[in-house]
């Protein structure tokens, strides 16, 4: 499977590198009956909203989009949630931690060039990555928020591929979204699919160059 | 809340005009556990694929990818399907049922200019429109599919205003779906949701014209 010309490795966030387990966590704290739902469909929305205000033309920052997405959730789900609450909430997105092989992976990749690429915005990308045990790991921070186009956009990809001046087919893409790996696939570059949560392959006609239950897989590609 | 300029009325058609709860139960039929939760994720997959086809500029039709979300559901939940029941239950969405209160509705409306504009391909609606009570309803049935360009972009209902040569201040646009709502009022259309799940609004700061719990509300603006 391995293919040498990979030279550039991308890393998507959120579910890929840091496990946002913690948030729904938190929501079962202030929602001891409903945290899981509250969680899921704050997710869900986050995911939604970012895709339909690409659609519409309509961009906001993801940290945005996130506050929309949770108070969507909170309403749905027949609850309330003060200013103070939301924002201790928001704030568990700046504070995760990561999967249990990540540190290891990354330490044993050095020297080649390691970037993450998120539809996070900066405000919420740089301070989870600054007081992450990941500080020291990467080469680039790249947000879509640069650009103001979201994954899985081919636009965005693009962008990510020019600012680290690689070709696509020399970089491996890592996410454990579905979408995220069709929306890089259909772009160009080789991806791996961190499948976490042993679900199938998204039925896009775009099926990852590799798939992987967690990130030690990539070792193959050093 | 009545703006007189509306001469033009145009509507949404899974969820809005036709009850898509008998594709539910078909799923009921073919797997008596796991029915409710296989046509959860089909719809949700439908739609999901759909944005994420339009967002990656990989257009299919909306029958293609109605497939592709029932192969996905069907996996997803441990399950296995043939040929033969996978054609029936695709057929399912040729021979819905209208909501209780459409036909007496849009005969009250007859004189004004009524059509349907909908993501799915004439392969799907037409047929659907033909056997049902609503057959000589409707000036126009329009599908995303002549442009291939999903809805929510602003191209996708321009297009229909331009098949319609209406200006968008003259339409009112239904659907019980809050992101075509969304996407209907960020282009310019009026709109009104037809919010039969008494859901929240979606927090994209494009808030309904008015919203309705079924399509009788419609008729304040004869």
């Amino acid at each position: 499977m391995k293919q040498h010309t990979v030279n550039t490795f991308i890393f998507d966030v959120y579910g890929t590198l840091f496990d946002v387990h913690s948030v729904a966590n938190k929501c079962n704290q202030y929602f001891p009956e409903k945290g899981d739902q509250i969680s899921k469909t704050w997710r869900e929305k986050q995911i939604e909203y970012s895709n339909l205000r690409q659609l519409m033309g309509n961009y906001e920052t993801f940290y945005s989009i996130t506050k929309d997405a949770l108070r969507f959730a909170v309403k749905k789900h027949n609850e309330e949630l003060d200013e103070k609450s939301e924002k201790e909430l928001l704030d568990k997105y700046l504070n995760l931690t990561t999967y249990p092989e990540v540190k290891q992976v990354l330490n044993q990749l050095q020297g080649k060039r390691l970037a993450v690429f998120s539809n996070g915005s900066h405000d919420m990308l740089d301070p989870l990555i600054e007081q992450s045990e990941l500080v020291d790991s990467f080469n680039n921070i790249i947000s879509v928020d640069e650009i103001k186009q979201f994954k899985p956009t081919i636009a965005s990809y693009d962008y990510a591929a020019t600012v680290l001046k690689v070709k696509p087919e020399e970089v491996l893409f890592m996410s454990s979204n579905g979408w995220d790996i069709s929306g890089a696939k259909n772009y160009g570059f080789q991806t791996a699919w961190i499948n976490r949560q042993n679900q199938p392959v998204e039925n896009l006609n775009l099926e990852p160059t590799v798939i992987y239950e967690d990130l030690t897989g990539i070792l193959d590609w050093k």
